[in-house]
């Protein structure tokens, strides 16, 4: 199979090309077929829609699924609207289950039931009942394209019939042994049949544990399964032990890029504009309910100052370390949260235990927040000429920092565990609800000792 | 293989301690050869010393090694010093390059070269070579136990052949083909040779062109490419075209989940410290100078505030605004901030340009900062009775926003160009600036406005 690199990419474009100008079908069908699927797609898209409609021609439908399959969703949406009924058809059938499944769920209703309708009978029960599974689990992200064989069988049988059945499956490398109920009771891979003798019994090289995922569970913890035991797929079953499907490391590979990106919108308030080839308007569209609803926490923050109005004007100087607290404040549980979501995500932290995170997390919050007030009872006499602002600034900052990190930590975990959109925990509602807490610190402390310090 | 669930793991343990207690070594050997190393890695992990020197002596040092090096470094070094010289030896030399430079990396400089001595003069030699590497190179990542074969052997040859080296290679599904001086001129997977004819030749099955990838290459460039190509294994190749390695998709999923939680120390300067196993004074220590330096440019946006006392003192309610002008600010820095480093990560940004995300981020501030300003003029006279002051705040929000999603965007961009640490492009850091500009901004505009505005 061919792969392009920059150099060899316009060189074969070019040749492609001039194929296709020139009638040349076998030239373009031995230049164009043996290029990976995602080459192909890249230079189709790149083809006029007269050329196109060429290609379609030219490589059967069969042929072309493979590069229908590699395309982003708005493409295939477009395309399909041109292609002739009976092309569609064979090209709908001829796709993976988890790729076409993926395809119709994007469509309307409609239009999705006629695709379905397009199917063979046995592809589109499958179809449905991938649809029906729910988004990001094992079920929604399976092909039901798999190799299922019985114990009793003989190694040289099971050539046989994977040198036929081969094309079909998403991966080989893997056959899976099932019983009648089509329960799962074993896995080989292919390197243990190619060098076992051809008269050896399946059962007989088999391993009999196989470890499965349900068609439940979430898309992450399949992830982290193939991670953990670096395989190459691994098999879904229903309740009742059905094997069904099997997930592939590559579509675990985007699971993978997909939580992460979730992740860093968590931690940002930008969940699901995390994306760069958006417009302008649905960007806006998209993080503007978070910047309008922080706005007006900012008011309550606003509030919180505006209680302690007496306070401000009698010393003006205090304004100065509101921005100060504030960061400081927000810095400190941002980090707090990166590391809870992110163990999160990683399972590091179900290893280490909740409870030794959030002692540790005191601890930090206590140290760093020490270091800071020392700091700054140093430094502020210098620059204000007075110790006993210095000594409020950075006694309401070590406690700030102490009770900011805990926050940081504590709140994405305890919605976690509520099972409530994670989203209330991301980075600026707790930099928020940190700025409340520090400035009611801060100018509590600062009316306590007003009278020590030097009034306008 | 066994790979263990919750269930079975407990009923498992048992079994497996008591053939370790009743001396039972073909019992025991049965039992744990049989499980997934990861398995083995906790199982053993649970034993007393004494039991795991019994270990030791019941599995031979080669079998030992799939388990050594699922271990964690941290357990890897204190082990090493416990294992008898003979043992070590056998079991060095039967780790994979890639596992045990990787161990020999986090070594001092003296353990390191005692552990290579041990090693067979070709192992070494491997593994001074990938040393040698830069961290988070290809070179750094790859393992250099693949099969390579020669074009003009037959199918039948080159299956007699991989029966007796299977053992020693990482992943057999792919076959690489290369010429006299060892130069990759071709690539056949294991179902293509199953599926061929016993006396065909390999020139004849093989693809000639293969993707590739330079011992230079950023992990996450190679990490990018096995993922567009859905590949399970890729040939890392010198300057000179020599064939020398291959990166496994196992370790590729490492590689991603590194960089996710790179990135995501980047957007909260937490970097190196998003780890739930390290204890609060390593955590406080890791994420102190983030803190401390912040804290340091607090100092500057307190002189902002500084320079603007006579205004504030004149109206006192302007004090109020501050916490929403600097939280607004953050936080839309941060969410293009987010974009960028998310963009730049997937590859999603080269694709688009960044001349276009730029002009997309603007649009998206000028959009956001719009309905900040009109929600702030709307709401604020009823709050405060004052018109000049809800423009005041409305116009500077606006501008500010505005700016701060811009320098958001552009920060991390021009830091990326200018190859500097992307540290500093870190959400903090972003923050911080956007806070000063926006406080500028507003006390700018409440200065130009201050006699329109009720005095105290």
């Amino acid at each position: 199979m061919v792969k392009l690199d920059k150099h060899t990419a316009e060189e074969y474009t070019r040749l492609v090309t001039q194929a296709l100008d020139a009638n040349n079908k076998d030239k373009f069908r031995e230049l164009f077929l043996e290029l990976h699927p995602t080459d192909q797609v890249e230079l189709y898209s790149k083809f006029s829609e007269t050329q196109q409609v060429q290609v379609h021609n030219y490589i059967t439908a069969e042929e072309f699924a493979e590069v229908f399959q590699g395309m982003e969703i708005d493409q295939q949406k477009e395309l399909v609207k041109r292609l002739d009924h009976a092309y569609a058809t064979e090209l709908f059938n001829n796709m993976y289950s988890d790729d076409l499944a993926s395809f119709i769920g994007e469509l309307e209703d409609k239009e999705a039931k006629e695709v379905i309708g397009l199917l063979d009978k046995e592809e589109a029960e499958d179809i449905k009942e991938i649809l029906n599974y729910e988004d990001e689990t094992a079920g929604a992200i399976m092909t039901t394209e798999f190799i299922s064989i019985v114990s009793s069988d003989t190694v040289g049988n099971v050539m046989e019939s994977l040198r036929e059945k081969q094309r079909d499956a998403e991966t080989i490398y893997y056959l899976y042994v099932v019983n009648d109920l089509h329960q799962l009771v074993g896995v080989l891979s292919l390197r243990d049949l190619m060098f076992s003798k051809l008269d050896e019994k399946i059962e007989n090289i088999m391993s009999t544990r196989v470890v499965s995922v349900n068609v439940n569970t979430d898309q992450e913890e399949v992830a982290k399964m193939i991670k953990k035991y670096d395989l190459l797929a691994i098999p879904v079953v229903k309740d009742d032990g059905e094997f069904i499907g099997i997930v592939t490391v590559d579509d675990v590979m985007d699971v993978l890029e997909e939580e992460a990106t979730e992740d860093i919108g968590e931690i940002t308030a930008t969940r699901g504009s995390v994306d760069a080839n958006i417009t302008s308007v649905k960007a806006a569209r998209m993080r503007a309910p978070w910047i309008l609803l922080l706005m007006f926490l900012g008011l309550i923050t606003a509030n919180v100052i505006g209680q302690f109005e007496e306070t401000l004007e009698t010393v003006i100087l205090l304004a100065v370390f509101i921005p100060l607290i504030m960061d400081s404040a927000g810095n400190t549980g941002t980090q707090a949260l990166a590391v809870v979501v992110r163990g999160m995500a990683l399972g590091t932290l179900e290893k280490g235990g909740v409870k030794q995170l959030l002692k540790r997390e005191f601890g930090t919050g206590i140290m760093l927040g020490l270091m800071c007030a020392i700091a700054l009872m140093i430094i502020v006499p210098f620059l204000y000429d007075s110790y006993v602002l210095a000594f409020i600034v950075g006694f309401s900052l070590f406690i700030t920092l102490s009770v900011a990190t805990m926050v940081g930590a504590i709140v994405p975990i305890i919605i976690n565990k509520l099972k409530i959109d994670p989203a209330v925990a991301s980075g600026p509602f707790i930099t928020t609800i940190n700025d409340i807490i520090g400035l009611l610190i801060y100018f509590s402390v600062a009316t306590a000792l007003i009278n020590y310090l030097p009034q306008v």
